[in-house]
């Protein structure tokens, strides 16, 4: 397990563990302002989609906790900002917006109860480390209904960092990769570089280095030739957020990965949390796409790689359709087409 | 027209502008020594495959110089070893083998009718001008015969770099960008960074930006979803070896770029001289696919971006089956599907 996010009772703070230093530095931050958790997930400090879903929710507790100096009728406004500007920094991912408002909505019904708005922010607090809770749990569910996708010695491709640095600890595809590693299966991992920000050289390789787990690293334009040549069993990737019918937004390069696979006919799995799954959205082309700036990719670790004023397109997420997913891998089990909502399952 | 590579009378050498410096800096290279050249082309300060074809032939040009102070018993083992040594120095392009062979064999048919080593060598020399010439007339060819699938501000994707760096000065697929821009056209390209070397940031965007011509950059994993999203009219891209059945090995990246142009129905065109094309070769299965060294993945620029010891999967091309191509364009015209060798067009 990583210690990716916490709360600090002592200041208090959010701390998280500066995923931008990795793998070169183990640097911890405690976050004590909501402007600095804004700045940590805009940044990529905390990244990945269940991962900002636990900060957002602490980010809620932090500012409630700071809030409730003040008599209750300054604090209340002063929470509800903070909560719609965690929400507004990312808009891709679905859990987001939904900690955000998981520990939102507590702080409320607890004040709407009579309470002081430091008995409230106790309340939002436990509601932020239900979440962190319930996301361990649901890692090592999606781990135990993804394992039976692995065949022994099984050549798995994925993308981008779906480990414990991604989530509340423990993982998404990677849960997937450290249970069957866990049962004796002896994965052997192709990660995806994934630029412009280097998550699978950076973090993945670095989770399943430290996990003792076979990863060989490849740039991603390599991925459809790894087909191609090398025999690849199945593909595990997260998700940022899931359609009402399937439609799924993940870290950009996820679609051609999934075009390359169905060529194949190498079944493409995504493993999300229910909290990834949006039924307001009734498909992927209602999914709001974050594009970022264009020196994460004129640019590598502050090093220029291309001249200086070239425009650039840099999508953070791409939507692959449901028809090229073979299944989601969830909590409550795996969805297979048919598309359904997880929550929806026996 | 980019002075990519030269013979310097004087000393003489084979003056090369070195790419792996690109774009921060324009440094010329005078390479006088058959290991120079070796090391010029492994380490990609020349590269792409027409330019390497002609990098071949000097060397074969300067290799007889060299041997030419000695008596002409011991200066064609000398030559014979230089040509078999640049040969081997990349396996996978087509033009590099083919460029020594025809500077190699201008001087073994002046030996055999009897010439001294210095006159078999300024044969030598002036087959490998002559294939330069050519190198630059077909280019202008292929722009002529390639512009005609541009439309009015059409949006082009391209793939690593085909333009002047990587020819003897003009290009192939940026040929065909350089002529529409010329006749009007006022093409839009967009290109792929083409990890892990990054020849399209470094040396694509910075050839089109030379010419005044609209270019936006991406990362390669984000070429699929530039289909989805973007509208893009037409691929051009460049190659090292075309098989007998049409079968194109190009950069590694190239063949997800033609599953994903496949899907949205964009037509996907290789523009390749003909001494890409390869009759030896049956199909794309039996052409010799160079894998390179970890560190070009695991490092950018020298900068570490992934945990030091990880193992690298690298293979600098991959092959593109025939089926996913709408067209060759060559100095002799467009052959479209069922594929033959352009050199039987009419």
């Amino acid at each position: 397990m990583i210690p990716t996010i916490a709360w600090a009772p002592d200041r208090p703070a959010v701390r998280i563990l500066d995923q931008t230093r990795l793998p070169a530095t183990e640097v911890f931050l405690d976050l004590t302002e909501i402007d600095a958790i804004c700045e940590a997930i805009a940044e990529l400090r905390v990244r990945g989609a269940p991962a900002i879903g636990i900060a957002g929710a602490y980010g809620v507790a932090l500012a409630a906790h700071r809030a409730s100096r003040h008599p209750g009728t300054a604090a209340d406004p002063e929470v509800e900002q903070a909560a719609a500007r965690l929400r507004a920094v990312r808009p891709t991912a679905a859990n987001l917006a939904w900690g955000v408002s998981r520990a939102l909505q507590r702080y409320r019904e607890s004040r709407a109860q009579g309470k002081a708005p430091g008995s409230a922010a106790a309340a939002a607090l436990a509601e932020a480390r239900a979440i962190h809770e319930e996301d361990l749990e649901a890692s090592r569910a999606m781990g135990r209904a993804g394992v039976l996708l692995v065949p022994q010695r099984g050549k798995i491709l994925t993308h981008c960092n779906t480990g414990g640095l991604a989530t509340g600890g423990l993982g998404t595809a990677l849960a997937v990769v450290f249970e069957a590693a866990r049962v004796g299966r002896e994965p052997r991992v192709f990660v995806d570089e994934t630029r412009p920000l280097l998550q699978g050289a950076r973090l993945t390789a670095w989770e399943l280095e430290r996990e003792g787990i076979a990863a060989t690293l490849l740039v991603d334009g390599a991925a459809a030739w790894l087909f191609a040549t090398r025999g690849v069993d199945l593909v595990l990737v997260g998700a940022d957020r899931i359609a009402a019918n399937g439609d799924t937004a993940n870290k950009i390069g996820t679609y051609g990965v999934a075009l390359a696979a169905a060529r194949h006919r190498v079944p493409f799995y995504v493993v999300a949390p229910i909290s990834t799954f949006d039924s307001e959205i009734p498909s992927g082309a209602a999914i709001p796409v974050e594009e970022r700036g264009a020196d994460e990719v004129r640019t590598i670790l502050r090093t220029p790689i291309a001249p200086a004023g070239v425009p650039v397109w840099n999508p953070a997420f791409d939507v692959t359709p449901a028809e090229l997913i073979a299944g989601w891998v969830t909590e409550r089990g795996i969805v297979r087409p048919p598309f359904r909502n997880p929550a929806c399952l026996p």
